[in-house]
């Protein structure tokens, strides 16, 4: 099976998906499915499977490919999917790539690995990535400091486009970062570099300053993702004030999903709450609410709900 | 000249005083007295100076203590004054809480040093920090992991509040902290733990779930510090909804602010037009606003303008 | 095929084993059998196997229990063999847990995980641990911040040797940890400590120090194991100055070899030239060996030889 | 007063001083005499005072000074000292580089601050501290991961070189770091880098590989500083098997005071004991030694006298 391949003129709003899980901690296929169905339902632009919010780190190899193989087989070339396939071992990382883009995958997704300090060291990494990845492998270059302790420079970033066409997205996700997302929407311009897409993340806490300053969408897994797709698409429109006005409602629930850790236990409950999975349930050792996580959680729903109502936007179903 | 001292009862808004800096660099005193003539007409129930947001570490000693003592003269005993004396040495450490008492401060803040990592570590780095102060010096714990790369327990910090009587209050800014928040309020009851005060930071990101967990106060240096207390005195009539709604106005700068680093310019900018010091620069190495910051904030600003007037909500002058 | 499993009179020199690939990077079985004949000849007491300097996290699922059952098999009982079975996932850990229990394992080594911070954070970590692996499943607790960034503190160690009684045996490798070593081994005396068995690493740096500290034995994976199982025979028997004496005579390569990250490199290489196994290739993102190293590592070689022989001290093939 | 610039043709073993404190905790400036004449009477060819080992964040800002004037004073021009004014504060780090000059020095060393990760960041935050120091005032730049966490690629240093001609000296404090050592030696000829002085780091233990690499000297703060300068001069004279095997019967020792952190009490109870300096009391928060710690020092004391007695090396009095 083969999709249509990530490229540079990527947009919108790609989903970080979660995986679901049974209560017993085994992956609920069922849920991959219906999970799939909501974000498709949002009007998600794609989709990237395998991410550090997908708990990828913590299924065995198998786990991952069968994972894998059944979103994109769900998805049957809806929206385009990206597999993140980042891991300790180049080889590992390589063959996951391949049996992604045999399963039909738009693309891969890869992060720095812990221990890269200098430019030259992330230069260096990514230079033997690349040469085991399949020369028609698309490849979203992922920069996640909190996580991988990876810091990317911007001349690193345009080398990295530069040195390596099989590049065609960023994720941006450094914090504070919106001067140097400027400088990277900048640098075909100012520097000649290859125009790519740039993605932001940060679980969209500055969505409306990113999009101002040139992103071309969003790469988060926010349990409502129809608000920020509504916000994106307001945004393509023109309408950047009333986009952010919409953001703004949605705020406070982003700001508290954002928690670094705990966040994936407030995201599974939110989206089984919206019926888009069975079981929140996070595999261990995974973050889980309390009862008076739920009574908070549940008193912002009230706030959301009250807030959409008097805006005269729509209430998703379920909270 | 001796002031009330703090003690357990401590609660409401405590603001992180920015330090003025002329543009060549001097400490600019002139700012120093308008700035804390502001904070306390925003209604600010205590100040904390010498902070990590107050750039002590880029003070010689002599600025330090000058500081210190400028800021205790000018408050005048209008509203307690916390400082922060947390320094590599334990020494130093001591001979400006001596010097803060002396002047006529509130009590003294003091956060874990770089390197503490076990809890006994912890329980002994502040073992010798309270053989070293004298009995009378109110402290109040900080809890910032973000910048000292201590973590407490929750036994650590109730083990620290029983063994050392001085500890009055608790400076909350793990994150995420809302657990560790509820369990920390309620070990009066669960544990009998001597109850002090606890104020939360982060940048106030959090404060109607805070308040609503039992949080005392607020200690942070949000540049609209006026709203924060006017939110806090909602909470405090009973009108929690009424108190979220507002600070919900604000939450977009709240977290337009809370940029790990950079956020310290954006807040001298702001204090800057809000007629509280004269120059917004940080010493260096510290972080400016480019042409593209101030247009981003300029519009947040235009925004919480607009957001206020439909609120029927006073708008700060300057912005 | 049951071996006997490990208890706390553990002790002795249990050789970390590194993972032979081909040139291409595949697992190489062959050399697989030679180095374990290899380390077994050097009279190592016992092995463990799948360390972080075996490579472990570049290997899939089905490598890493490939890999652990040929070692088993191949040592046929002839030396007790702990299988590291830390991974992000707990559910992962388990069932390699099994499997390696089932192919005859003496028992499973497990460390810390990112994130754990505080005392508390460590006990619920290893009771979730501990609560998914079979109670018949001896463990080997794993101290190792450099990779780990954990730290335990002595009250948690004795705490997790309390509450599960599977832990038999302790890695120690916290550095500098010569105080910390004293006061675990006194525990049993001073505070009625179960008494395990305590195992040093840190690349055997501190061999004399540790073992006359009161260390059981000594895990790592040094390349001239048979020279540390002859210093801690004649610590055995009563002869330390002259174990020191031998020791100090390899004390140039095992600092040599401990240079972080790369010494993997260098034990390879080293091994290869033992005759130990065929390719000294680590698995991308390894190290590798320039000319200059080489050099470098040949006359530490020279020198070695000569000093043994100066000494009448036999000289190990290959070198 | 001043003394003889440092410029790129430096080399030798540059002492890093300790900073002697009384039992009560305040600077002993009569040891602070006696450790400098030991330093010169041992043999160094240069001094570096308010290094991380001297201390210096633990002093004020005025001990600082006074400690620095007294260190030059004493040496009297006998040997070049730099002065480490490595600092938070850039206008601190400014002052304290004038008054060194001022008083004497032959230049200032300065290292990284946390915070800085890529090389962008590493190169700004250089351009920030050069342009506020005068232009005459020679640099030696540290390399020193451990401590700041800011890590130096080659290209990064080479630029420094080449944009900053004050720079005269490099510390090189990475590990493992031998192929950077070699690289950097080379880059004069391989990229038309000004040559500067390279001294090395890591408490000694690799000196003989180092200077093999065309290292210039040796810059640590080792008690047995006139073994190292024995081991540079032998060297010198191209008696490298004969330098190393001196190393060697220090090695032991080398090792056991490269303790990170605890290595200071090794290091000032071993100064005591030769006589440099009076208390060996290392400043809140600091390390001490207890009593098995001392047996276990005087236990590498005895076995060093008899190896070099058998060696027919002079053996240090007081050990």
């Amino acid at each position: 099976m083969t999709g249509k391949l990530l490229d540079e003129s990527a947009k919108g709003v790609y989903v970080i998906a979660a995986t679901p899980f049974t209560e017993s901690g085994e992956v609920d296929f069922d849920s991959v499915d219906s999970l799939t169905d909501f974000y498709i339902d949002q009007g998600v632009h794609g989709m990237t499977v395998l991410g550090v919010m997908g708990e990828a780190p913590k299924l065995t190899d198998s786990e991952q490919t069968e994972l894998m193989q059944r979103y994109i087989k769900r998805v049957g070339g809806r929206v385009p999917v990206i597999v993140g396939v980042s891991n300790p071992g180049i080889d590992n990382l390589a063959a996951l790539s391949k049996a992604s883009m045999d399963a039909g995958a738009a693309g891969v997704m890869v992060a720095g690995i812990g221990g890269l300090k200098t430019d030259e060291q992330v230069l260096g990494y990514f230079d033997k990535v690349m040469s085991k990845l399949d020369d028609a492998t698309p490849v979203c270059l992922q920069d996640y400091p909190p996580t991988t302790t990876v810091y990317f420079s911007n001349a690193v970033i345009n080398r990295l486009i530069t040195d390596h066409p099989r590049i065609k997205m960023f994720k941006h996700e450094d914090c504070p970062g919106h001067r140097k997302l400027t400088a990277l929407r900048n640098a075909p311009d100012t520097e000649g570099v290859r125009r790519v897409s740039i993605l932001t993340g940060n679980g969209g806490l500055y969505v409306p300053q990113e999009l101002r300053r040139g992103a071309d969408g969003i790469m988060t897994g926010f349990a409502f993702i129809g608000s920020l797709v509504k916000v994106y698409e307001l945004f393509a429109e023109g309408k950047a004030d009333e986009a952010e006005d919409l953001f703004d409602l949605y705020l406070p629930l982003i700001r508290h999903e954002q928690q670094f850790g705990f966040g994936l236990a407030l995201r599974k409950e939110s989206l089984r709450r919206l019926g888009a999975l069975s079981c929140p349930l996070a595999r261990a050792p995974g973050p889980a609410m309390d009862a008076d996580d739920t009574k908070e959680l549940e008193a912002l729903f009230d706030r959301l709900r009250a807030k959409l109502q008097d805006a005269g936007e729509p209430v998703p179903d379920g909270i």
